[in-house]
């Protein structure tokens, strides 16, 4: 077996915003507990395009379950338990577990991953913008390598009206990660 | 990027008790299998209630999916396949996966956390002590910072029957995690 | 708190085969998106036998879900997330979560781990042989002690031929791992 050092525990932030185009079919609201309210027993599969903090390129997608914990009323939402990862074309991937509140920002543990992610682990941040559409996630990681520049941008200041630009959006070649995930 | 030095890997101990009073919907025993007895494409949603080691306080939330992986008729039981977040308040939150058996204890994977809590990694060991509404786990985190005391607690010595305090029951000030997850 | 060491970060290759026997009534499909077509809200809970990488012996079983995000016609086959575990009797287990294509190989996170895999990082390659019965993995892992001889033989190149020895599948005491998982 070949011997590796881990990487010195140096945080890294990475920001991504998560974005719902309504061209995957997603989330898929399976409404398993028969009730008319969000219950427990409900679980919503999804799939989101990612782009870039700074909005200029297309990485990828999210991938994953959400389970539906509890309605709450006061807050006009849900506590959900979230399961899911990040793909970014030929870098690999990012999975990370925790709660997803609809009301209010949460943090995730990143799990793991994989290529260039492999044995990473922290945390990262979710900072709902535009419900269930619409996500800003800082990831601060440790345990890999250093990241490229390419994922690296300047993010563009989180709020509901970003958006990515046009070129990212058309998944032009100058605005996409080499295979990015689709 | 800032640095941090990741703590040293010192194995600390913590103990927690996950009770079900029957106030939270759960389990969600969905049994898509269509089959009479548990099979195979059973799903069980959960959300318990989580109390400190010593029973003193109440601390949060249980909150995750239970996969029925196969019915056990020699034991009596079941096989799950179990991924669930345990949730601290202020603290934060762990994530774990691993083997649930209604019939053994078992050890499961600590595959992260948020908070204080970023960064964990270890097992811990679950033993069930009433099927399916109490249970006593004991964490062997690593990879964190030190503990607080409030988590420290020398716990009650599990058994069936334990109970928490009636202040943590009742979630009374001087008995709770601060912002204890509800 | 007792004061342990983290085990220095060597790369440890171990080869496992995946194999559906067909004795498990796995997997269960869910088709919980009510589409003729497989598309995301579709559960596949499921459980398979795992076998040593030389194929001498019988370790235990896989476990878990996957999620399917979505049908890639182009490629005649599907994207799942999946979330799962390696289970060895005794030895404990590893999970597992990330990517599984039906049309090519991929990289999965090792997410944690029990026993001798408690504290386990790093990743795993997943090379489908046999859609959906037969898959050859090869885990990176980093973070525990040095595995055993059994764990660590020779593979038999993975091809859609290869079938554990008849001592192995029939779970032959010399065949199998101490307390093997089933």
């Amino acid at each position: 077996a070949e011997t590796v050092n881990r990487p010195a525990s140096k945080v890294q932030e990475m920001h991504v915003y998560e974005i719902n185009e309504l061209d995957r079919s997603s989330p898929a609201y399976l409404r398993l507990s028969q009730k008319e309210v969000n219950s427990l027993g409900d679980l919503v599969p999804f799939t989101n395009k990612v782009y870039s903090g700074d909005l200029q390129k297309r990485l990828g997608i999210t991938a994953g379950l959400c389970v539906l914990i509890q309605h709450v009323p006061e807050r006009n939402g849900d506590r959900y338990e979230a399961v899911y990862s990040f793909y970014f074309g030929e870098y690999g991937h990012l999975s990370v577990q925790g709660a997803y509140l609809t009301y209010e920002d949460t943090y995730l543990a990143v799990v793991g991953g994989s290529g260039l992610f492999a044995g990473a682990y922290g945390q990262v941040k979710l900072q709902q913008l535009v419900f269930p559409f619409k996500l800003f996630y800082t990831f601060y990681l440790q345990g890999i390598p250093d990241l490229p520049e390419e994922l690296l941008g300047t993010p563009v200041p989180p709020s509901p009206e970003v958006e990515p630009t046009p070129a990212a959006r058309a998944a032009e070649p100058h605005a996409i990660l080499k295979n990015y995930t689709n």
